[in-house]
């Protein structure tokens, strides 16, 4: 009998949270929850907590964490408020594993404090490795963390290169299904709206990684993440358009050899992965069936038309503190576009925008890149004008 | 540096053989040859022997021996004749691997000693585990031998197992071209000649391997392999045709997971593979380019049309002596079809007359499994009457 693995979620009334405990609930005699955090959704993170008993819950916002606290306080949970009540979900000396599902750069904190407690950290959130991916593979190297991703495409090469040499390893190819807007020429790109954006072809999910999905930034920011969570050189990246989202992601070996790895287009297999890992547990949901699929389609990428992907590159390259640039950046674009300040087609304009005038920094400390991502935010907000109409 | 390993190649003037000689050439500081072994053919042999230097070679046939005694003796090159002499070579201390290349039920005895041995077996030739797999399996246990496949198929398998564990595996799926006769009706299935079997869509093979290809013979026999190398239950074992010949198998994990090897058609590189695991070393021939294929096409086996690969199961659920007597049978009917004694598509109904007929025995040993292998051929060759026109 395995032992129960004791997990500490933080974001868990997200999608990826909601998913995370839809397979914690399949395997009750595998995983328990032993903390849950969230920003503000008191209610549902109450009912949550009534029916997986953590010993802890965070709530980011103060009035949230005092109603949370009221119903919970009485049946012997601890609720604790502000960020430093996540950062100690994170850092929870009973948790084995910290599920990271918080959205955008105020995942890092957290993050940063899990790393540093050496736990596993299931990481869904993009962001922490996309800003500070080389504070957080030194720091886990030295605490003995280690970070398995909950995301297809990064799931699928954690699990391509299961039992194989890193230096066998020649290219990493990162399957995109190109978004909502995929078949869209130019000039139609220019009057999509939100509710188009958030329309997506094949995966549900919040609206800012949606519209990074449109816009193929989405593809950009997991090329960072790739570069760090498998120590690859930026020209051993790349991408491939693959409009079923069927192939996950493939690895490219120095013999000719590519492995790739499919599952039908489903979150709660990768986290179910990250929560297993080095164990498979069985799920209802059966692998693709090839034969009734027929085929499975590659397109290159256009990265004139899609230039997110490009822009990544850039930021990858110049290293330290641009990517937290272009990401911030990106966070402001995509912002004003789902509150109609933008057209679509502005966002990747804005981003290189930002990072040709960003003052690249070394980027030494988590301070010094929340400080980049902060200077970018207020440097684009000044400048709104100039792109707001 | 890693150190030199040294090869004894059995079948080394057939295709396989010119092409793991390919391999060694490209790596001199990787591999040397110890010991090449064919048939009959004396020149090729000698001038092989004269390239690569062996301190043994072996050739079947007492003539050719002869001839290639006469010519390499002189250099230093001591040569055997006969069957003990391939099987000499199969045993040979120096080596570190035995390649095992030889055509049909004949490469059963060199492959045996190999394994006895505990040398790591390199094994191209299908007949051994198809006939002796229960045996062949549970002597490397005994003597620490290794059976590392070439062929693209199993080796694809062997490659998406690796960093695996035994009890995550759910199916494992070959993949089949369809061989040459892929779109052909049933009347014109009754038409084909051997000429036009003998060219295949995309691998240039031997004539036995082109026409069991072409009836699916072939994908029916890696069944009954992929069973003993895996150690997979018939169930967990299922065909999906695949035109382009890129995927080269796949394998369904409990988790609904999918991983699968893909790669250009070229023998070279499960040869290569099968002699540098666990490392991988580099090829010219770049990756697939999925992106410029733009499809990977999948169909479902039709199986009353190619009924070989159900014959083929039925063996392997009998067990025993069963799957020498498919074998046998099918050799007997593909060498009838070859010298247009038959006609295509009479191949299956004389596999299956033999499987029907077959007095199913247990199968312990090397012999009992050659008798039944005799038996069969000679029960047909008595009857021949019946199916030649």
């Amino acid at each position: 009998m395995a032992a129960v693995k004791s997990i500490s979620l933080l974001g868990s009334t997200g999608s990826i949270g909601q998913q995370t405990l839809d397979v914690v609930a399949s395997f009750p005699d595998r995983f328990r929850i032993v903390a849950l955090a969230c920003r503000s959704s008191a209610e549902e993170i109450i009912s949550q907590a009534r029916r997986f008993l953590p010993q802890l819950v965070a709530v980011e916002e103060r009035e949230a964490a005092e109603r949370a606290r009221e119903a919970l306080g009485p049946e012997g949970i601890d609720v604790v408020a502000g960020w430093q009540g996540i950062t100690q979900c994170a850092a929870l000396p009973d948790a084995d594993i910290v599920v990271a599902a918080v959205a955008g750069v105020a995942g890092l904190l957290p993050v940063w404090e899990a790393v540093r407690a050496g736990k596993r950290l299931a990481l869904s959130n993009k962001e922490p490795l996309v800003v500070a991916g080389h504070l957080l593979v030194a720091e886990a190297a030295r605490s003995g963390s280690s970070i398995l991703p909950v995301d297809s495409e990064h799931s699928a090469i954690f699990q391509s290169l299961l039992g194989q040499r890193q230096e066998s390893v020649a290219r990493v190819l990162l399957t995109a299904s190109g978004g909502a807007f995929r078949d869209l020429d130019e000039a139609a790109l220019g009057r999509v709206t939100p509710q188009q954006a958030l329309a997506h072809p094949t995966w549900k999910m919040g609206p800012k990684v949606t519209v990074d999905s449109a816009t193929l930034m989405n593809k950009g920011l997991e090329l960072i993440e790739a570069r760090w969570l498998f120590d690859l050189r930026p020209g051993m990246l790349d991408v491939v358009l693959h409009r079923e989202s069927i192939v996950h992601s493939l690895v490219e070996f120095i013999d000719g050899s590519v492995i790739a790895h499919l599952a039908q287009p489903d979150m709660r297999l990768p986290i179910q992965f990250a929560l297993s890992y080095p164990e498979r547990l069985p799920r209802r949901e059966p692998p693709p069936d090839l034969a009734e699929l027929g085929a499975l389609h590659f397109e290159p990428l256009d990265g004139q038309r899609w230039p997110c992907v490009g822009l990544a590159r850039k930021a990858i390259e110049a290293g330290g503190t641009a990517p937290a640039a272009l990401n911030a950046a990106n966070e402001v674009a995509v912002e004003w576009f789902l509150r109609e300040k933008i057209p679509f087609s502005a966002i990747p304009g804005i981003v290189e925008h930002a990072l040709t005038v960003h003052d690249v920094g070394v980027g030494e400390s988590v301070e010094e890149l929340l400080a980049a991502d902060r200077q970018v935010r207020e440097m684009l907000e000044k400048g709104a004008a100039a792109w707001i109409s």
